[in-house]
């Protein structure tokens, strides 16, 4: 099978590597990248239309991240009739029903378990569940830069700005970390997930989403003195009208699974009602364990798994359905909510804020 | 698909079940069962020959439990052309090679997933991380009962008959308890796992597992003072010259992912040389969720899902290469080891010794 592979950063040089090392019938044959590419040279080139004109490539692999060019990209190789296997969560939660519609068109696959939980077989488990069972709710900690930060914050007694500083300097975050630490980078992995699971399309604008760039100490050590330690979760359900979703900040069981996830980790959990809860664990970033999941996916289209229809009609979410206690931080006050709907709570404009989770 | 289903046990029900409620172009003509079957009366035989002989059915699914007669019912299902699915783990375990050669001798498939984890896809994502990477090692809690009766005794400060007592009156243990508690049941599932993991047959009888049979409260509250949380847990790692793998209670720090498995959980973890370290946490046993997984493993032949070849080689299991510190309770004295090699420590005879894990 040839892959024609968008972007050779680092999930594409993941996957580049991988293929190479271990063949398994498959080979990338084009390359397409703006920067020379020290000897790649023979398959590197800087013009699409190569790619898209090569009847011998089966397959367009998109790593390059971002909106444009890669829709535009991705959308055109479904037309063309290639499959496409993609990580990019930012593509496929801002054009989930228009690509899949596409793939259903053209009558070709679209893959993208990277794009959720990076090297965790996730959203390939998730869909893989649904066979035989319903989905009731998901929820987890899908989001490694964040965790990063909470856990240093926990375990080294880091303030927020030392962590993230920390984070850049490794490589975990990127310059502008907004995207991880407002939760929008969490948020369209939930929005994606959701969409999967409850067989609607859950738009991420749709979902309220809290993230911990005004955490401070002081909210840690009130967390720790609940016995509990702070995570950033996403939560959905499906519920009576739609689906409930929402991102946040939540103070969990220090004896919690959740709690035990450190550094850049990710956990995400499903609960089916045959099945019952399962979680899966790890690598939610990184070179080789993305480079991994998609290579996994270009697999299941070599073995010709079929893949499930994507209901493409719009769920509506509801955030009013859900109640929680939250902790809140308002000017010097540190306070216990009595239970409040995640959309008030979303509304209400504390400096910070946190699920207790029960 | 037509089935015929040997057993209508708890493992059978599920999976009668769940293909009930679900259809999913499954189908159980046949089931095979010496009780009478209310409201199944024209299903139920008590002569395998019948499902052997009906050219109509394609899988047989094997949810008897024990050696005979489910070795020669699936043993000659294979042989007849019959795909097989069975959630069996000492069928498997004692026959791997047998089983395994049949299968391709004859052209069909052998699934097995329920056989180690219960619900949790273990062994399904475990054959799927090795299409594309290394595996160089794999761990867990495997036992739902024994953890059952750990997790008791520290957050319930029970003694060990009391917890057993319990679980048994919940229906977590078997009134004949010893496979859980002396820790064979692990073994076994442990040798699957391994066998897998490290392309090479690792009898169960040639790793070396020790239970909690003889553990005391002193043992948890030596434990406890230490920070750490008493698991059993199994361990296989790819080494020079083959397989090391030991089944051992393990005092891991209360912060880990182990710690967190309450009750009758199960947790698998596989470190993969490119993936890193994946953990799947899930219902290791139960109808609902055993079901499932059966039903998983139908629906992956139902689908032409393939299947990687299975290499038979017996693997040259060691014990000296691995060496840990350990907590010892032998007569009065309870003490930290300096560091030994499993095969040492498994044969000195101490009353009750624990893994501490680095």
């Amino acid at each position: 099978m040839n892959i024609g592979l968008l972007g050779m950063g680092t999930v594409g040089g993941g996957v580049y590597d991988a293929i190479a090392e271990r063949g398994i019938g498959l080979s990338v044959t084009r390359i397409l990248d703006c920067r020379t590419l020290p000897g790649l040279e023979q398959l590197r080139t800087a013009d699409f239309q190569t790619i898209l004109d090569d009847p011998s490539i089966d397959v367009v692999v998109e790593t390059m991240g971002g909106d444009e060019p890669a829709f535009s990209f991705v959308m055109a190789a479904l037309q063309a009739g290639k499959h496409v296997v993609t990580s990019n969560k930012l593509l496929i939660s801002a054009h989930f029903c228009a690509l899949h519609e596409a793939a259903v068109q053209n009558g070709v696959q679209l893959r993208y378990t990277a794009a959720a939980g990076g090297g965790i077989p996730w959203l390939y488990n998730l869909a893989r569940a649904k066979r035989c069972d319903d989905i009731l709710s998901i929820r987890g900690i899908i989001n490694g830069t964040t965790n990063y930060i909470l856990d240093g914050m926990h375990t080294r007694s880091g303030d927020f700005d030392a962590m993230l500083a920390e984070a850049q300097r490794l490589g975990y975050a990127e310059r502008d970390a907004s995207a991880d630490i407002d939760a929008l980078d969490a948020q369209r992995k939930c929005a994606i997930s959701a969409s999967l699971a409850f067989d609607a399309y859950v738009p991420a604008a749709s979902i309220p989403a809290a993230g911990i760039r005004h955490i401070k100490k002081k909210d840690i050590h009130y967390c720790e003195n609940m016995g509990r330690v702070c995570r950033l979760m996403f939560y959905a359900t499906r519920c009576e009208n739609g689906v409930c979703a929402h991102v946040e900040p939540a103070f969990v069981k220090a004896d919690s699974t959740a709690a035990a996830i450190h550094g850049c980790g990710n956990m995400v959990t499903l609960t089916g009602r045959l099945l019952g809860e399962l979680t899966l664990i790890g690598q939610g970033a990184g070179r080789a364990p993305t480079g991994v999941a998609v290579v996994q996916d270009i697999l299941d289209i070599a073995q010709g798994l079929p893949q499930a229809p994507v209901v493409c009609a719009e769920a509506a979410v509801c955030a009013d359905a859900v109640t929680h206690r939250y902790y809140v931080r308002k000017g010097d006050g540190q306070y216990i909510s009595d239970p409040v709907s995640v959309a008030q709570m979303h509304k209400e404009g504390a400096d910070f804020f946190a699920q207790i989770v029960e």
